[in-house]
């Protein structure tokens, strides 16, 4: 809420259209005025609708969406445009409106195969040496059919993943073609009925028999099927499946148990198809989305497996039974498992961004197009026109931008990882890639609900695309680990970080950030610039970047007091769970700080001047619409000063009007083809729309 | 986030055991310390996960879920009851979690057929005489499905409204039985391709030819088509169309268009179901939900009907025609037009909070099921039992309740106002209906989302509905009114009454407390009671209302000399999108108002004490959970000190944690049985919930 009963918005776009010596003279007039802009300097009225900046900043954008586009991409584009025209020139692959689970399932599988047998793409080769290639193919992919994606992940990244990251060479000889060409689909059985997230707490068996020399994999009761296994239910022959690795001892035990371990088990005959005895298999039916992909679920009676068949990178069993590991111990083993699987994260964070950005698109079209009321006697305006719909999308638009750049260069740290696995960057990427996952997927669930209402009936169309993405999407935010998970492991590191600090240690470069702002945090906040509210100021990324860091590191001081104090009482385990939403709040705004923070880069790194403009009022909206949505906590601390409070409201509702001005450029930049989007409603060429959307229904 | 370093709630809720002597005795202790309550006398340590009141106030809480259950319920539960009887008996009439759209649409129509015609249950002869009665059934049609519950609005409240409402005798004496046994499905045509919101910009022409005594109805272009009609697309025999009427002149314009009028058409043929000649109809398609209603697209090649059929009640054609009303002007016929087809919002509100309630009851079971981690070497916990899952679900139980007093309110002013025709109370009426539909749904269908994340994989399955509600429902935020421009109705009506205020005239019932608080907000906040943190003020009824109504008033004060302001310039069309966030804030916020003192009524009316303990409960989270949320605003006017902001955020979570523990009962005295819910996880017998879902997918 908060009006600005003094708004001091109430300036001209247009300061174009005066000659250069006036123009100067207002600025200087305007600079003399921004350090007490309240109330405001009503330079110029135009009489319209216009929301427009003070004259001194209202250089007239000039984006050249060819050029920002060519800024944005990245250098995989062409293998992207390959999967387009692939399914393109295919249209009996491509997903009708209407298709019962069943034929989504086969249809889904075609795909895949033509994608890797007909058109020559194959993922499974970029996953180690060519991360980012794969990462670009995934997202592709998802524009087509975002179950095709998830089978492709299932396939290539889940249970190829596993083989390549958890295995050996023995197992990569064996499986790397059969996974390549699709000979041999996998699954990736780590879920269970009663277990999802903690996943220690797994309750399947793998038993060594040393007189066959092999393991025995056990269902020790129904709380511990396999549940939510893609593939399984109707493709799969093999299933990566995640057990307690039990030894036999010749104490008094008999037993030890070893910790969870990844073994490769046959589901299905190779030839026949039929389960194979002692698998017991159903159907985990019906999904929210994402019914192209055929989650099953598994159930063990004492299946016999090779040996062999442990993915042994980490730990492995001898032919007496005997357990030899690298690793000291279960938990390390553990994380080092877990570890190799961050691949995922990764992967769904980019592609969720791919998915924010189609809805983006479609909303941003559908509100240009669409005219509805207008001032007395005069032509309906555009919805876009209307502050509330700004208000709704604008912000969003800068989001998509902020996250492209962010979730890029988790792929280059990624890539880099996998290169160098320096220890360091090992942690650093695994966090990152936990809380970009958490934040983003979390950000585009809700906006497909937003841009949906945004679009009102049109939008309820199946065949404009929100109902389906929105369907498929929705899961983002559960597997790969939750969000509210993930996002503990970042305060959790976070919290690391900082005792690390207090003990002398370094700072890994992502929470570089965290020493000098701990400092000042530690000081209070400086009541001179809690008063600034000039527009300079605020877009200064300066002040930006320290109000998030200030936030960051407030919130973790305060955790880490918390903490202690409720530890003596509670526990360790109490005392988090006293605090988790404050973690979580933590968590949140760290990421939204390194997004921040990459986004400044990108806006300095842009050759292009008019496209480095358009992303600098990107950049400037993302961060003041994130600062005014927590202007409590701001508030709280004196941090803003009530008068600036409300300056910076006022500038987020004015950089939301300027925003608008270059939408359409700016959607136009992601450079996604209109058959790819595929929503009548959402066409690049706006004023066709409507009549691609009454052929739809057969006018 | 706002950390509370100096954490105040660590107390026990477990006072009930120690004896009434040390109570007491503690009691005073804590009422001393009350006043100073930074730092926090931690009283009792009970070393678990307990966050729980300060001693003074735990009283333990008994709900007895039939006593409240009793209270909640309408006098029309009976008649749900026989609803939910007769589906439960005919399984064959159950919607399965597959089913093609065609199928779909005859399955729906079949449910119809079969309440009406078999069940007895004859929805129709409610809608003006016994309208709760009506709304009841409606919301148990819609636990059924959805699809049937907005088919049957269609039939009765939309096309059968339409006749009762904008006809006259001869139409209910022609129509009314055909509607009510359903021989006449109908359509209600108003929405076009081009005008949703805007009705007034509606092209669809009737114009009147004096020669045969009839209309020709016409749809001049492509923009105009009749779009998303229900019934229209299969079972629709007839469809109330809105038009321009255009009476021929004897001027040298030669017609005059007399604004928006209703008229029947028929569409198909009574006997052979073909569509009439000139009328040409196609599919809308595929829907996100919703797709057992079969919503077509209407086009009018000069359909001729006669003058008969146009709905005369606010404007009539003689047969030389001549135009009569008793209404003065187009604008007053429009309004009133308009203002009959109220009982549709209120029906989407009050199923609204009907679709809410089956949500929360699946989400909280499963939490209170679902077990994940916990402390070292002890059993792992139920995930209610994590802050951050209250924070996610109960200030939306709490909302829940809040809503269904609201709404039940709701129901019986627009039962009143259905005898009455009282116009102060139609004023009431509408702008209630608007605020509450828009609010209410829009809350719905973000929390379907909510619990769908808090529920995790499982969630995801689609027999555990979350999918099929929040697909359903999504369009809920969309029809009968645009949710934004619905609120802009609100605000409007607000600041209508202000300026009567300010011109000594007299405030509707609902808006009454503006005068009061009106005079409180020129003031400035109180310095002293802006200190005040302790657990009985923050809790008591007038501090949360005065706090709610100071922000509407100052928002309503505010945006009105923002608008003088900016008209000047901007012209009113301009001045109120320039201010159109600040109204939308100022509508919530006055509806929040609204919710808050309904609920704060109805926890006094209740006779049971434990029952009213519980609402009392509830209502404090609602009130404070609102207050918290909007801090940003509190706090830039000093209406709460930084220390009392943090209070309320310890004390939300505190009522979050004490709600929880009360939780299973307060979702059980919903009352809807478990073949209503459906979802296997959100059986009552919680126990029995995984096992339920094992069988579900074959085990």
């Amino acid at each position: 809420m908060d009006s600005d009963e003094a708004d001091a918005t109430n300036r001209t776009a247009e300061s174009g259209d005066s000659p250069d010596r006036d123009r100067a003279a207002v600025a200087r007039r305007v600079e003399r005025l921004s350090s007490h802009l309240n109330p405001p300097p009503e330079l110029f009225i135009n009489g319209g609708l216009a929301v427009a900046p003070c004259a001194a900043r209202a250089k007239k954008i000039e984006v050249d969406k060819d050029r920002l586009s060519a800024y944005m991409r990245g250098k995989y584009r062409d293998v992207q445009q390959g999967v387009y025209d692939y399914f393109n020139s295919r249209p009996e692959l491509q997903t009708p409106l209407e298709i019962s689970k069943d034929d989504h399932r086969e249809l889904c599988m075609r795909q895949l195969m033509g994608l890797v047998r007909e058109a020559g793409i194959r993922p499974f080769r970029y996953i180690v040496d060519e991360p980012a290639k794969y990462f670009a193919i995934l997202e592709a992919v998802g524009g087509v059919d975002m179950s095709l994606g998830i089978k492709m992940g299932v396939q290539y990244s889940l249970w190829g993943g596993s083989v390549l990251n958890l295995g050996t060479k023995k197992h990569r000889d064996k499986y790397f073609e059969g996974i390549d060409n699709v000979e041999y689909p996998g699954c990736f059985a780590m879920t269970e009925l009663h277990h999802g997230s903690n996943v220690q707490g797994l309750q399947t068996v793998a038993t060594f028999d040393p007189f066959t020399d092999e393991f025995i994999i056990d269902t020790p009761n129904d709380g511990a099927i396999k549940w939510w296994i893609g593939n399984a239910a109707v493709h799969g022959k093999f299933a990566t499946v995640f057990a307690k690795l039990v030894l036999p001892t010749h104490d008094t035990k008999g037993v030890s148990d070893m910790g969870v371990h990844a073994f490769i088990v046959p589901i299905r005959d190779m030839k026949t198809h039929n389960t194979l005895p002692g698998v017991e298999i159903h159907d985990c039916g019906h999904k929210v989305g994402l019914n192209g992909v055929d989650n099953g679920a598994l159930k063990f009676h004492s299946v016999r497996i090779p040996r062999d068949n442990l993915l042994n990178r980490f730990g492995d069993v001898s032919r007496d039974g005997k357990y030899t590991s690298t690793l000291p111990s279960i938990n390390k083993r553990f994380a080092a498992t877990l570890g190799e699987l961050v691949g995922g994260r990764v992967g769904l964070a980019y592609s969720s961004v791919g998915v924010l950005k189609i809805s983006v698109i479609i909303a941003v079209r559908y509100s240009l197009l669409r005219h509805q009321f207008g001032p007395p006697k005069q032509p309906e305006i555009s919805i876009l026109d209307y502050q509330s719909q700004q208000h709704k999308l604008m912000p969003m638009l800068a989001s998509s931008y902020a996250f492209h750049f962010a979730t890029l260069h988790l792929v280059d740290k990624y890539s880099e990882m996998k290169k160098s696995h320096d220890e360091e960057l090992v942690g650093d990427v695994h966090t990152l890639s936990a809380g970009l996952k958490a934040y983003v997927t979390s950000y585009t669930a809700k906006s497909l609900s937003v841009c949906r209402e945004a679009c009102g009936g049109h939008g309820y169309a199946a065949v404009n695309r929100f109902g389906s993405l929105r369907n498929d999407h929705d899961i983002f935010q559960t597997f790969e680990g939750d969000n509210t998970v993930l996002l503990q492991q970042v305060a959790g590191y976070l919290l690391k970080q900082y005792q690390e600090k207090f003990q002398g240690g370094t700072l890994t470069v992502t929470w570089n950030y965290l020493r000098e702002s701990m400092n000042s945090y530690l000081s209070q906040p400086n009541p001179v610039t809690a008063r600034w509210e000039g527009e300079d100021h605020l877009r200064d990324p300066k002040f930006q970047l320290d109000a998030f860091r200030y936030r960051t590191s407030r919130l973790l001081q305060s955790v880490a007091v918390r903490l202690r104090k409720h530890t003596k009482n509670l526990g360790s385990f109490g005392a988090w769970n006293r605090c988790l939403n404050h973690l979580l709040t933590l968590a949140e705004s760290h990421i939204e700080t390194v997004i921040l923070a990459k986004f400044i880069d990108s806006v300095r790194s842009c050759p292009d001047s008019g496209s480095r403009d358009a992303l600098k009022l990107l950049c400037d909206l993302y961060a003041l619409d994130r600062i005014w949505n927590d202007i409590g906590t701001y508030r709280n601390v004196d941090y803003v000063a009530p008068n600036k409070a409300k300056a910076i409201h006022k500038l987020t509702e004015l950089l939301s009007f300027q925003v608008k001005n270059v939408s359409k450029e700016l959607v136009d930049a992601f450079d996604i083809p209109d058959y790819v989007t595929r929503a009548p409603i959402g066409m690049q060429a706006t004023e066709e729309a409507y009549s691609h959307y009454t052929q739809f229904a057969g006018f």
